[in-house]
C-alpha cells in the first residue's frame, strides 16, 4: 500500500517524561526538561540510530495541576537551534501555535532554524487546545481563545502566509558579485502582499530558502476539522494513541489519505506517523515488570490531576472515587474533543469508576507495546505492512526508552530491510523522501 | 567616576557588515549573514578575547533598498541558541521588538536561551523604528505602527510583564524528590495576573529562572523618551555614533546616569556602552589606507540607498546630486529622530550637497577610530577615563575587525589593567558585575 519500502522514524523528546509520575522512575533525570546535556545525549542517540527526526512538543499555559514536564521546560525554537549545532543529519521538529503568534515571526524563526541546520527544520503546527491559553495573551485588541473550527480557519490562513513568506526569495536571487557590486537580483525578491480575513502581511521575509526549500510542516489534528486541515496543508501527520487496534490505525490512515487525494494532492506526499510507545525487556516478563513499575509510580492524586487536564481542570476530587465516572457534559470538548469523547465512551461501556478511569488514563496499558525487542519490531512491522503508517513516532515512556529502541529494535528493523542503515540525505525532506516545494514565484523561463 | 576599574567589552556581529558595500571588501565572506560557521568563528574569537558579550541586531521589515545584511539574515533567538552550544562564558545578546511580539513569547524565549546558556542571555529591547514594519504584522485587531512615544509606553508595560513572568518560580520551587513524589512546591509558583492598559497576562511562565536570575536588558533609545525608558528599565545601554567628541559622550553618560538616579536606581547598576568602530593598521598609514578602501567601495547609488533608509525611503534620486541637501520636512522623525535631525543640521551648517551628505553618512570618517592598536587603545582609554563609558561595543567595520581587535588591542588593554585576562564568572550578569535581581515573589522568612 505505502509507496515506500522503508519506514520513517521519529522520537519525541519529553524531558522528565509523560504524565505526572515518570520523573520518579529510578533512571529518570529529574531536571531533564531544562537540562541541555540530557537533550544533547538523546539527539546523539537518535542520530546514531539514523532516525529521521526528533520532536519537541509545546504548550503555552500552565497551572499547578499541569504535568511536571510542562511546568518548567525549554521553548522549542531555542532548544532545537541549540541542538542543531550538536547534530548533522537528523530532523529538528518543534511545535508552535498559530493561535498565539504572528505569521511573520513564525515564518522567520523556522526559516532561520532551517538555515542553521542546513535544511533540517520541521514545524508541528498546532492551534492550542486549552481555552485558558488566551489568559497569557490578552490585552488591547485581543479576542480570547478562538472556538475549535475558527482556530483551524485562522491556521489555514496563517500557514498560507508563512509558506508565501518562505518563497520570498528565489534560490538564485543572491548574486553576491564583488566586482560588479551586485548583491542580489531585485527581480528575484518577491513581495507577498497578503490581505486576508485574519492577516495582512506584506513581506518579503528577510531570509532565503534553505537546502530543503521549506521547513516540513507537521500536524496532529484528530477532529474532523483537524484531519481536513492536515490533509490540505501538512507534509506529515502525527497521530496519537487513540487507535487501539491495527484496524483503527488503517482506517485512520485510509481516511486521511483519501482526504489528501480529495484536495488534489498526491497521497504519498503526506506521511502518517502514529505514536508508538514501546516498553522493551530482555524477556516478556522483564518488559511487563517495567510496565508495572511505571504504573506503580502513579498515585491516585496524580491520576486525577492528569485526568482533569483534559476536562478543563474539572475538580474531580469533589467526586467519589469508587462511584461511576461522573457526568461532565461538554467539558473539554473545545480542547481535547476526541480524547474526552473516548474517555467518556470507555467509562460508560465498561461501567468504570472514577478511580479506574483515572488510573487507566494515566498509564493506559493498551497504549504501550510491551515485550522483547523482537516482539516490538514485529508489532511495528505488522502495522506498517497492514498499511496503517508511513512511519512511527516513538513516545517517551521510560527514561531509557530511546536508548533501548535504538540499541535493540533499530538493528532488527535494519536487518529486515525495513529501516535505513545510513542517512540518504542531510535534509529532513531528503530523508523523508518528500519533494522540495517549488518556489511559487519562480518563473521557469525568463 | 565609574565605580569599575575595568571596562566591559562587547562585539556586534553583523554578517556581511554595515552599510551597502562592506560585503565587497576582499576579506568579506559574502554569505556571512546566513553562514553559521562564520558566526561560530567570531564567537570563539570574542571568547578568546574574554569579551563580555556578542550582540545580534535585528529588524522586521525589508524592501529592495535595505542593506545587504538585512535582506537575508538569521533571526536572533535561533542564532544565539545555536551559538550557546559553541561557547561557555560569553554573553549572548539579541534584539527583539516590543511592538510586534507577545510578552509571554518573548519572556519565554529569552528565559529558554538563558537556561540553554546557563545564564548568559541578554535582550536588546527595541520598539522598532520603521513605520513600515506594521505592514508585516497587519490583520484583524491590529492597529498599525504606534507613534514614537506610544511605542515606549507599550514597551514599558511589556517589560513589566516580561520581568514579572521571569519571576514566576522561586529558585527553590523545584523539590524533585522521587521518594515523596513532590516535584515542586506550589507555594513557590507565582501567578502574575497582570491587567494593564495594553496587556493582560496571567502567567505563570513555564520556565524557571537561570543562574543569573533574569536575562540582562539592553536598550538603545536616543530620543528623550528613549533615554528615559532606558534609565527606568534597562540594565545596560548601547549608544551609537552620534557622539563625535569625548565631551558629547560624557554629557550623554551624565544625562543618562542622572535620569537613572532620578528613578531611585543606583547609577552603577546601569552600564553605558558607546559603540566604537576601530580600523586598525600596523602603522597609522596602513589604517588610513584601510579606511580609504572601505570608503571607496561605496557607490553614489549605494550611498543614496543608505541615506533614504533614515527618511522613510524618500526617493532622493529625484533630487540633483550637487545641489544643497533637499528639504525633507518631518520625514523619518518617527523612526530615526535623532539621526535625521543630526543629518539635517550638519547639512545646513556645512552647506553640503546631497552627494556630500550621502557619502558622509555612508562612511562617516569621524565615526571610526583609525590608527595603530596603541592609538585605538589610547582613544578608548581616554573615553573611559573621562567618564564617558562603562564599556564599549565594537562596531563591525572590517570583516577582520573583531580579529584585529582581539589580537592587537585587547592585550594592550589587559597590560594596562583596563580589561580582564580571565572571565570572573560564567554568567553575563557576573561578568558585567550587575546584581542578580531579587525575585519579587520571594518572601525572605517563611
Ligand atoms: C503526537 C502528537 C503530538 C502533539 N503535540 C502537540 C503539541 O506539542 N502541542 C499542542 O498544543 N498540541 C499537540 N497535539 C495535539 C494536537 O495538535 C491536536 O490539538 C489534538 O490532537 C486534538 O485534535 P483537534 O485539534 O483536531 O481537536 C499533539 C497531538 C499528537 C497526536
Ligand atoms: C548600538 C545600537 C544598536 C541598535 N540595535 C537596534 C536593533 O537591533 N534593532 C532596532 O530596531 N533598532 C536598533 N537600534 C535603534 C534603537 O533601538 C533606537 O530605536 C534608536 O537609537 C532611536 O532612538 P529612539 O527610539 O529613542 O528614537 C540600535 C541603536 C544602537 C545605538
Amino acid at each position: 500500500m505505502a509507496k515506500r519500502r522503508q519506514m520513517k522514524l521519529g522520537a519525541m523528546l519529553l524531558g522528565v517524561g509523560r504524565g505526572n509520575s515518570t520523573w520518579r522512575h529510578p533512571d529518570a533525570v529529574t531536571d531533564a526538561s531544562i537540562n541541555l546535556e540530557v537533550y544533547k545525549q538523546w539527539v546523539r542517540k537518535a542520530e546514531e540510530g539514523k532516525l529521521d527526526l526528533i520532536f519537541i512538543a509545546d504548550g503555552l499555559y500552565i497551572e499547578p495541576k499541569s504535568i511536571p514536564h510542562q511546568l518548567n521546560r525549554f521553548e522549542p525554537i531555542s532548544l532545537l537551534s541549540a541542538l542543531a549545532s550538536e547534530s548533522t543529519h537528523i530532523g529538528l521538529v518543534g511545535t508552535v501555535s498559530t493561535s498565539y503568534s504572528e505569521p511573520f515571526n513564525v515564518a522567520r524563526q523556522f526559516a532561520s532554524l532551517d538555515m542553521i541546520s542546513n535544511g533540517r527544520a520541521g514545524w508541528n503546527l498546532v492551534t492550542s487546545t486549552l481555552d485558558s491559553t488566551a489568559l497569557n495573551f490578552g490585552g488591547k485588541g485581543r479576542q480570547g481563545h478562538p472556538e475549535h473550527n475558527l482556530r483551524y480557519q485562522i491556521a489555514a490562513e496563517f500557514v498560507q502566509v508563512v509558506r508565501g513568506l518562505w518563497d520570498s526569495w528565489e534560490d538564485d536571487a543572491f548574486v553576491r558579485d564583488k566586482a560588479s557590486g551586485v548583491f542580489f537580483d531585485p527581480a528575484k525578491m518577491h513581495t507577498l502582499n497578503h490581505h486576508g480575513e485574519y492577516f495582512a502581511v506584506k513581506g518579503p521575509l528577510n531570509i532565503a530558502r534553505s537546502e530543503q526549500g521549506q521547513p516540513v510542516i507537521f500536524q496532529a489534528g484528530t477532529s474532523d476539522a483537524g484531519r481536513d486541515f492536515a490533509a490540505r496543508e501538512a507534509d506529515a501527520i502525527f497521530t496519537g494513541i487513540e487507535h487501539e487496534t491495527i484496524e483503527e490505525s488503517v482506517a485512520f490512515y485510509h481516511d486521511v489519505k483519501t482526504r489528501v487525494a480529495s484536495y488534489g494532492r498526491d497521497p504519498d506526499d503526506v506521511l502518517i506517523f502514529p505514536v508508538v510507545a514501546p516498553i522493551i525487556g530482555r524477556t516478556e516478563g522483564e518488559a511487563e515488570d517495567k510496565y508495572e513499575q511505571i504504573a506503580s509510580l502513579v498515585s491516585i492524586e496524580d491520576a486525577l490531576n492528569n485526568l482533569c487536564r483534559y476536562f478543563e481542570y474539572y475538580d474531580f476530587s469533589s467526586c467519589l472515587l469508587d462511584e461511576p465516572f461522573p457526568e461532565v457534559g461538554e467539558l473539554g470538548r473545545n480542547g481535547f474533543r476526541s480524547t474526552t469523547d473516548r474517555i467518556k465512551a470507555n467509562a460508560k461501556e465498561g461501567g468504570l469508576t472514577l478511580r479506574q478511569v483515572a488510573l487507566q488514563v494515566a498509564t493506559p496499558r493498551n497504549a504501550f507495546i510491551i515485550g522483547t525487542s523482537t516482539q516490538v519490531a514485529d508489532r511495528i512491522q505488522q502495522l506498517f505492512d497492514a498499511g496503517g503508517a508511513d512511519g512511527f513516532m516513538l513516545g517517551a515512556v521510560l527514561p531509557t526508552g530511546l536508548e533501548d529502541f535504538v540499541d535493540e529494535v533499530v538493528p532488527i528493523l535494519q536487518r529486515r530491510g525495513l529501516f535505513r542503515s545510513e542517512y540518504a540525505s542531510n535534509t529532513l525532506r531528503g530523508n523523508l523522501e518528500l519533494p522540495i516545494p517549488r518556489n511559487r514565484n519562480h518563473v521557469a523561463a525568463r
